[in-house]
């Protein structure tokens, strides 16, 4: 019988989190962040490489796979975790975010939303039974509601609506999930409310009383600055019950990452490290380093010869340099490597100081480490 | 001291011939496929996984090397093994057959070419001198001789030209090689001569005066049939020294490498398992497969599940087809590494063919496997 999933929180400092989650498909140690997995892939790398990084569970995006290949597809073969040969946790978002996003003529009403597929242009509606149905026919260890979440900025009232809009969906999926999920799997609700801390909190006031499995906030990172993020975590974040894992959505940075664990966040998932590393950006202890930088040329240095992962310690910037001015895939292959095993390396520290309760002493230093910067020339 | 380069014939089967070769950084078994590495790099592929696919060498593009990070710059970076992290040999090639066929304003006398950079527009002269230089610096195990290599169809007298200004060619890259190659790297000769046999034997007979450690056939595949291709090796490969090996440059497909094995060839090189495994294609034990093709949807098995490779054994024909229809990087780093373990299968079993003594009913057994092709729908 696989795991149900379950919540355990093994040691507070301040606000931060030190956790761990049971899902049917494996234990998560928290504070965690998630890879995405847009299409059923990591983008380049093969599943051991992902898993090699340290990464214990990833996220799959509802919108990507349901147009292709299909969910029902995905369920005849057997499931996304067999699909793409990952054999850990698996998170779905609930495809809201990306139809916003990334789909056309998109209409909302209370029913659900209709939107124009950025494939091939055909009619699809999402509901939130429909988004429940689907993250069921993946197989997802957790799944998410379908909510409505807005750019920034935006109006009061239109932010009003689509936060109650998102809780008349959080009951419609909660419903939706009971009814259809087996023993194991997890749903978490998404607090909404955009910039404005009053409806924030309804938000999270009426969605705690729901009693999902975990929480997310949502409709950050959205084009708002890192303090006003910064500011409605602080605020919301407590309001979500304690006995359960707090998610914030498409964050982040390694320094959005540091403030949100500080302010009790125990799951990410971003695109950042993979997306970066593609155009020859990396992430390191020395802050991020751009290899398409004519300086790199001739250094025969690591990335960063303290990192964990051999391929920081392996290959010379002159040759990430080299793919990345030559357009090679496996300068994208390696720096998104990189990149996710130097975020896993920064959530390992930050539970690891929060173990030993000196998660304030970490952060300063981490920053410090970021402020003296790379490595000075050769 | 690193071994010098030696070649040792081991066993024949008709005019096919199972050999070794060592080299400063290994030894190969032969016949041998090598992967393409052109800009430092085997496509999408991480140095570990292309030894894994059973490769025991690669080869190196000096064309491309040369113009971008540079050859100097790579011999301060400690050379091509370092800097791409291959410790197995690596031949280079002279960087002729591509100032041919990807410059602009070329311009071909005596002393070498002249030609403008396809990166930058630079105008780059490469004599046969120059050439080795920039192999040397690279550290190659096996190096090229410049050569002048002709698309075909083209005039007797255009074959006769080149193949003789290549004959010069070679008597100074070897007087250049010889000045200047540390103990242990090997100087190999390549025939030419079009599609015209007598400038073939010509050229074979002056080369073999000149004494190399290996001998290539060269400017073929440019254009010709496979017949006329295959009757020039039939031809050539005799008139080349027996204890040296030879190398069938550019070459080719699964049925290329098995018909120029029977004809007495030692060594490939070719991009065709990695090009065509980036726009979906796959070789295998069935034959050629495009996973681009609507039938691979909904099929669970994998591409081949015989091979000795986990890729192919592992990932569902649906899943590389999904990969191949999102264009994601994965389904080209799959394929390819499918392709190459193929492609080096085959190489081993032609060496156990040989060494029982039974290669035409090998070649007879593997041909009718392709013919059966793929397996019939689910």
């Amino acid at each position: 019988m696989p795991q149900p999933f379950s919540f355990r929180l093994v040691k507070t400092d301040g606000a931060a989190r030190r956790g761990e989650f049971v899902t049917p498909h494996g234990s998560v140690q928290t504070p965690a962040f998630m890879p995405v997995g847009t299409q059923a892939t990591v983008k380049g790398l093969m599943p051991e490489a992902v898993r090699a990084t340290g990464a214990e569970i990833v996220l799959g995006n509802t919108y990507h796979l349901m147009l292709r290949p299909g969910a029902e597809r995905i369920a005849a073969l057997g499931g996304l975790h067999k699909f793409m040969n990952w054999s850990l946790p698996i998170l779905t978002d609930s495809g809201g975010f990306q139809v916003m996003s990334l789909s056309e003529l998109r209409k909302v009403n209370d029913k659900g939303v209709t939107f124009r597929s950025h494939l091939d242009g055909t009619m699809v509606q999402l509901t939130p039974e429909r988004a429940i149905e689907i993250q069921k026919l993946l197989g997802a260890d957790i799944s998410m509601q379908l909510d409505e979440c807005l750019k920034l900025p935006a109006s009061h009232d239109d932010i009003a609506r689509a936060m109650r809009l998102s809780l008349r969906w959080a009951e419609r999926s909660k419903r939706a999930f009971e009814a259809r999920a087996a023993e194991g799997p997890a749903l978490f609700g998404i607090a909404q409310g955009g910039d404005d801390l009053l409806l924030r909190a309804e938000s999270a006031r009426e969605l705690s009383a729901m009693d999902f499995q975990g929480y997310a906030i949502g409709g950050l990172a959205v084009g708002e600055p890192q303090e006003v993020m910064l500011n409605i975590v602080s605020e919301i974040a407590p309001r979500l019950p304690a006995e359960r894992p707090r998610y914030l959505m498409g964050v982040g940075t390694p320094h959005d990452l540091l403030e949100a664990v500080r302010r009790g966040i125990d799951m990410f998932d971003c695109v950042l490290p993979t997306r970066n590393g593609r155009h020859g950006m990396a992430f390191t202890r020395l802050g991020t380093i751009n290899l398409a930088n004519a300086r790199h040329a001739d250094d025969p240095r690591p990335l960063d010869e303290q990192s964990d992962h051999p391929a920081a310690r392996t290959y010379s910037r002159a040759y990430l340099h080299h793919l990345t001015k030559a357009n090679e895939m496996l300068g994208a292959v390696l720096l998104s490597t990189i990149n996710l095993a130097y975020y896993q390396a920064l959530m390992t520290d930050m539970r690891e100081a929060i173990m030993a309760v000196r998660f304030a002493d970490f952060q300063n230093e981490t920053e410090a480490g970021w402020a003296r910067g790379d490595l000075p020339p050769v």
